[in-house]
């Protein structure tokens, strides 16, 4: 098993959540098919569908053997246990997870800026509520999650959680690169204090295990159909 | 270590997420302080603030001799892995986490409902923007999420993830009681489509190993200043 490719289910069109597995499935040099870029995103309806069991709630999913493993903390705690992405010891182990799943959190309420009032509906029929949303996520949750992450750099760097990189330094470059992309202007004014952060995101930039992914075509590029979004109405200086 | 009670820091006046790790404290019959209810918030606040190294980005957070463990879910695992209020085969343990990150997600939109636009502002304030966000959390959020619980137990139950109840039946139980609480009229007339569902929420109700704790004064009811609150205004039977 360990040496056929996993199988990766997630929307082709965008970064997104699936993103944050990819990079540490090619930096750890791991196999793996990204089933959906090959077969499109109805294939991937219809295996999500026809799930039963272990059946995932939304994608990303990783197919592992006969078990269907989702939640992108999770996949990533399962890949950093069984291919050196992560952490062996116990409590650096259970650290690095504390801080994938605060990732997730600022993913969710980054997305939740440009659809505050209804996932389901565009942009544009609640440009109004998501001005307010924005106006708060940028002044208010954009310094308390970066500031908290910058702290963590402070306390045990120059990587979040181990002597060398792990996933979760992964997920912080992600996580920088969504929102440089979607708020250039509030990022570019908190630069200033976010140095340890900044300095391990070029770090992660040159890793030699990302070099090939980066350039590539497999790396979606941001867009305006995923959780990271440039609405310049919604980005600003505070 | 095994000998000394946990040390449990979480907001004393409300449930919120650290009732989902009390209901599996109590139900494992692990033995714990609940720190703030003894000491106030300020004391929460003063603690939180002198972490660092492991440091947490928000309560509740769990102190395992000299460690400190935050994110619900992340708890949640590790009391699973040490107590037996999990799963220790390993797919059913991942599919656990899995469930438990999903009722994560629900409760942060459960959240977003009444507090869409800015999570510092008084709801007062946002009351038009968390009416249009409660019709779509009622309309297309409730149903795709607890239908997908639903799903799980026709596949697997009677309980989630084993063949015993396990820290995720437990958050399933709060879950659909902190919306029991906040759209009473909405679960009303999901009920006939969740009959798994509020077959278990039931039974959790009377596991004979949260009989004492659920009458006790540990149980804190739900209020508005939780993370479910009950506005009329928000509630409706579709």
């Amino acid at each position: 098993m360990a040496d056929e490719p996993y199988d990766l289910w997630y929307w082709p069109e965008i970064p997104g959540r699936g993103e944050f597995v990819r990079l540490a499935l090619e930096a750890g040099g791991i196999a793996y098919r990204d089933r959906a870029r090959e077969e499109g995103s109805e294939a991937l309806v219809k295996d999500m569908r026809a799930r039963l069991g272990e059946r995932p709630f939304a994608p990303p999913y990783l197919l592992i053997g006969d078990h269907c493993l989702a939640q992108t903390a999770n996949i990533l705690l399962y890949l950093g246990d069984h291919h050196g992405v992560g952490l062996s010891r116990p409590y650096p182990r259970c650290f690095a997870h504390q801080l994938q799943l605060t990732i997730a959190d600022i993913v969710a309420e980054a997305h939740n800026v440009h659809h505050p009032v209804a996932m389901s509906a565009y942009y544009h029929d609640q440009k109004a509520e998501a001005a307010r949303a924005a106006k708060s996520f940028r002044a208010e949750r954009m310094p308390k999650f970066l500031g908290y992450f910058e702290a963590v750099l402070s306390d045990r760097g120059p990587w979040l959680a181990g002597e060398r990189w792990s996933y979760v330094d992964l997920s912080l470059f992600q996580l920088i690169e969504g929102l440089r992309y979607a708020f250039p202007r509030r990022m570019k004014a908190l630069a200033p204090t976010l140095p340890l952060s900044l300095a391990l995101r070029d770090r992660v930039a040159k890793l030699p295990e990302l070099a090939d992914y980066l350039s590539s075509e497999r790396r979606i590029p941001f867009n305006q159909d995923g959780i990271f979004r440039h609405y310049p109405e919604l980005d600003g200086e505070k």
